[in-house]
């Protein structure tokens, strides 16, 4: 892909803008930082003694979980379908 | 929920540890925190620049990007076994 297909976006999370290159829209990118945002701000508001580091790697790791959790969820359904035909 | 039914697992995230408090089996802990380590180490890789804050909050934002995409395919195939019925 060439750089001017490319999109960019600069979003805030936690105080701080991070800019974001890549194909998806940038409502795409906002709504995505939006819910980062949220989760970092829930799991902040829990641990307010947290350093950014620990609480961004701990809101991967919630976000992360899930993914997984819906993944086997997804999983689950395909196997359903498959069983069905 | 009483504290003894908790469970406590510490796990390695780029280099750090992180100990988790929850419901979750240690193994489920440990299976999240090797995908989040994965995915850190693969922006990182592409970004060496990147300090632990940011290289984190962009894995987060990576992660919830897969989510939502897959929140929306979850959701087509709900929609699609509603209209069989």
């Amino acid at each position: 892909m060439s750089d001017k297909e490319k999109i960019k976006t600069t979003v805030n999370i936690h105080k701080k803008s991070y800019t974001i290159v890549g194909i998806e829209s940038r409502d795409h990118i906002e709504h995505i930082a939006e819910l980062v945002d949220g989760k970092m701000k829930e799991i902040y508001d829990a641990n307010r003694n947290l350093d950014v580091s620990r609480l961004a790697v701990l809101t991967a790791i919630n976000t992360m979980n899930d993914y997984v959790k819906l993944k086997e969820e997804y999983d689950e359904l395909i196997k359903l379908i498959e069983e069905e035909d």
